[in-house]
């Protein structure tokens, strides 16, 4: 009975009206996804064998820790500071470490799909610009011997990521850290730490505050580069490429912006999620389709960093090298993709500014 | 003092007026370029030890063999045709076979300047589409050990290329077969095999000829997937990259009829041209700028195919193979991007309809 990973915003249930207080509106919010949370965890444990519940509670608990932390981040202010960066730090803890696995397996059903597309043996999907063509014609068929080894080689090391990930991500539910987190988040629902501030008028504290979180977000799209990113095929993204790989390579760079935006778009959409009963109206679209935007960019660029990796195993053939840099200036163009996509969707998302003052 | 390879059509200095009838229009061009013909085959023999001489000289060879050629195509209803078929086939066999020389220096050069780019040790170039934001910034230095090795690999497989062309360039200009087609070319100018046509008015039958060219462009043109190029990042261009490479490749059979469009595109161009004394205006910017945007596709087209070629080479060494592969891939982007520009200039090439009933 696992909830769906992204359904719209919460609402109706929430106790905060109009005329609530701050902190009545907060809290209701944290209550819930504090519920959702431990509903999460107590299906995690009943999964047993049964995987695919498994995965579902670890999505579902994943899902209310990142909204319970963003939640903590952007409205601070009303709550005590040391309390709320110390949950929220163990809060990020355990979603990075839950959110690992299934990282690995969409990486690579990304990888392989994109090496089936490149060989011809599976049909171009369908282009999220809009494109409206059919597909070219394809062959189907088994793999070319470079496309295949390559794909060989991507399987193994991220299967092997994946099974240490799942490890960790056991390991990391069994721990003592865990528990202390799991009580904490228990703890939450009956003994808030609020400030005074949390006392005033809903209206008057938490839209400022909620602004001030998509005032961050349109500062940070606002230093993107997206009059360059709407000229298409200006290749940036394939720059530097060939460079020789190391802790602050080009790639990862230009990438950071961009991913800075997209988790500064989730803390934006979570703050409009706690004002929902006081501004009801559900996440705009082009906010969500931004928001897909950014995690398509995030999956391409982790993809060719990935097949980067990979040409770099030592004594590979060198028609699995050869593939695997097609594969990665593939994974590239799709970043480049996404930023231009993004930018022509941006102007649009904007409009959610006039639901704050 | 040979000319500059593609300067404005020519005008003035032809025999015929409006007035005029369709065989001195179409003679006096032939003559015009014949003598040029002539010229450059003089200025080569001269040229001696002086490279760049030769160079021009093999240039203006190939301008004037190609217009001449086309032009004995486009209005051949006005001709013997057997022999315009004869002269127009030992045409192409010359201006192909001087055209070999110069590609490969054109295509080592791209390469290596894609290599440069995607290491980080270029600047980016402006794009086509117009981009106008400044380049990303770069850092000068040595290519990185992969790209290195790719660099050296595609110089001396096209140095040894371009060796081959200049010798089979240089035995062609010394054959016998050459020399009966400067002798056809010297009797163009006095003896030009015109049919009983050609003696009606110039307008009557060489706008009709012309705009057949012009229409077999049109539909040549129509014919592209243009809708779908004008979906930036389709990816249509890299596939099927990874397929085995065979004679009827996927990126030789997608490629094709856009190259044809830019023969088609030239013959219009050359059949302007000849008009030009009766509808003066010279060539439309858009229609020229519509055949350097071909011009850049089958220039990305063909250092793809170079690349590719190149990572098939035995025993090259994976980190080859893999810059190899993200240089194809780049290319292949670039073909699409050449693709892209050519259908958001080429509605404005339609003007140029107006000019011909």
């Amino acid at each position: 009975m696992a909830r769906p990973p992204e359904p719209a915003a919460p609402r109706g249930a929430a106790p905060a009206g109009p005329a609530a207080l701050a902190g009545e509106a907060v809290a209701g919010y944290l209550h819930e996804h504090a519920a959702d949370f431990l509903r999460s965890l107590k299906l995690h444990g009943e999964s047993g064998a049964d995987t695919a519940a498994a995965d579902r509670a670890a999505r579902a608990l994943r899902r209310s820790a990142r909204r319970i932390g963003g939640t903590l981040h952007t409205f601070r202010p009303l709550l005590d500071p040391d309390w709320a960066d110390g949950l929220r730090t163990e809060l990020d803890w355990l979603s990075t470490t839950l959110a690992q696995e299934h990282a690995c397996t969409s990486r690579l059903t990304l990888l392989l799909d994109a090496l089936a597309r490149l060989s011809g043996t599976a049909p171009v999907p369908h282009q999220t610009t809009g494109a409206t063509a059919t597909a070219s014609t394809t062959v189907a068929g088994p793999l070319p011997a470079g496309a295949a080894r390559a794909g060989a080689l991507l399987e193994r090391q991220l299967t092997l990521a994946r099974t240490r990930a799942h490890s960790a991500a056991l390991g990391a539910l069994g721990s003592a850290r865990f528990h202390a987190l799991a009580d904490a988040v228990t703890l939450l629902s009956s003994d808030l730490p609020l400030r005074p501030l949390a006392a005033s008028r809903a209206d008057d504290i938490l839209l400022p505050v909620a602004a001030d979180a998509e005032r961050r977000l349109l500062e940070g799209a606002a230093a993107l580069p997206l009059g360059r990113a709407g000229h298409p095929y200006n290749a940036d993204a394939l720059v530097p490429l060939l460079a020789e790989p190391g802790p602050a390579s080009g790639e990862e760079a230009q990438d950071a912006p961009w991913h800075r935006v997209r988790r500064l778009l989730r803390l934006h959409r979570y703050a409009l999620e706690v004002l929902e009963p006081l501004r009801p109206g559900g996440t705009p679209p082009a906010l969500t389709r931004a928001g897909l935007l950014l995690d398509r960019h995030r999956d391409a660029a982790e993809a060719a960093g990935a097949a980067a990796v990979a040409a770099r195993t030592p004594r590979i053939a060198p028609a699995t090298a050869y593939a695997l840099g097609i594969l990665h200036a593939d994974q590239r163009h799709e970043v480049e993709a996404a930023r231009f996509a993004f930018q022509e969707v941006w102007p649009g998302s904007l409009a959610v500014r006039t639901r704050t003052p």
